[in-house]
């Protein structure tokens, strides 16, 4: 086993075809949320097509400026932890961006989070505290569910309520915004071969 | 703000102190459930004295070694990320160690977290996933909202059960260890003056 010395800094590097769409970070400032929820899509499928990871992709908007501050896909396998799904990746590079922990903190702005699928038990609670204000999904859990093998983990099923009634920070959630095209990603991933990966599943 | 190209990789760093402790990791084989958790509280302890973050410190045991693989403590102001939970904290750096987003996968391991406090909904989400097969909490979610004002979000009554059913890799949970001493830290937080930060709180 490695010297644990060696470990004592917890990365989560995107992957280089993802970098370099975000050299020039696109200006969503005009563009409707299916507009914004299409990019989020197509990042889940570039992310199949380059083998770096699960069928999910996701971006963050700053509502003031409609500038994506961050982006993410999800790299489980690739980054090598089960917490590097898309959403949680977005979320710690927009705060990194903002330059704190808090997104509802100041300089007061309000972030959308778009997110090609619903959130696991996981993202739900990384959103409960990043301070983002707004919630835009496509598909929704049981379309994960019933095309793949990803599973999302026992989510309150009154998941939208519980955000919409967040103490201090309420968050709007918006759901089926371009259901369709991604639940196509969900089956692109399948017909690709690519493993479908849970807890366990590797033993 | 910064050019999005800048922020393209999530980083949580340990502090220096916490380094130096893991430069020489714990042997733990023959100690006891108490024992480990008395050193997952004194992380805690050292992380309020050396004000690098919230009172929760957390540490992962192999169990067939009884080697303490990774540590975390609370380090979401200084890590700039909201994510950067001592818990989570903890099992990114076990997955990096271990070399696998699985940690129930191959090589056949068994891991043992111990949490000063008892998971928050997020802490409790990436758990989930970790391949984490035991837990041992210290002090309890109404200790943490009684003492402190640091909230744990909107987790089931039910969650030991819950991960104690989970699918495939089923999650053992011992609470109650150590809960005075777990206490007395949240305790001498408060009496620090140091932060108790919640999303919107600093807006």
């Amino acid at each position: 086993m490695k010297p644990i010395s060696a470990n004592l800094t917890a990365t989560i590097e995107l992957p280089a075809w993802l970098s370099a769409v975000l050299k020039q970070p696109p200006d969503l400032s005009g563009a409707s949320d299916a507009q914004r929820m299409q990019l989020a899509i197509e990042l889940a499928q570039q992310n199949i097509t380059e083998r770096t990871g699960g069928p999910f992709g996701a971006l963050i908007v700053e509502e003031s400026t409609g500038q994506c501050v961050a982006a993410g896909v999800n790299l489980v396998v690739t980054a090598g932890t089960s917490v590097a799904h898309a959403e949680t990746v977005a979320i710690m590079l927009a705060q990194r961006q903002a330059g704190t922990f808090d997104l509802a903190g100041q300089p007061p702005r309000r972030y959308t989070l778009y997110a090609s699928g619903q959130p696991c038990i996981m993202c739900f609670g990384v959103l409960w505290w990043s301070g983002i204000t707004r919630l835009v999904c496509g598909a929704r859990g049981e379309d994960v569910e019933t095309i793949t093998s990803f599973r999302e983990g026992p989510l309150s099923a009154d998941w939208p309520a519980l955000l919409s009634r967040r103490p201090n920070v309420p968050i709007e959630v918006i759901r089926d915004v371009e259901r369709a095209a991604a639940c196509d990603v969900l089956r692109a991933y399948i017909a690709s071969g690519q493993p479908v990966y849970n807890p366990g599943s590797t033993a």
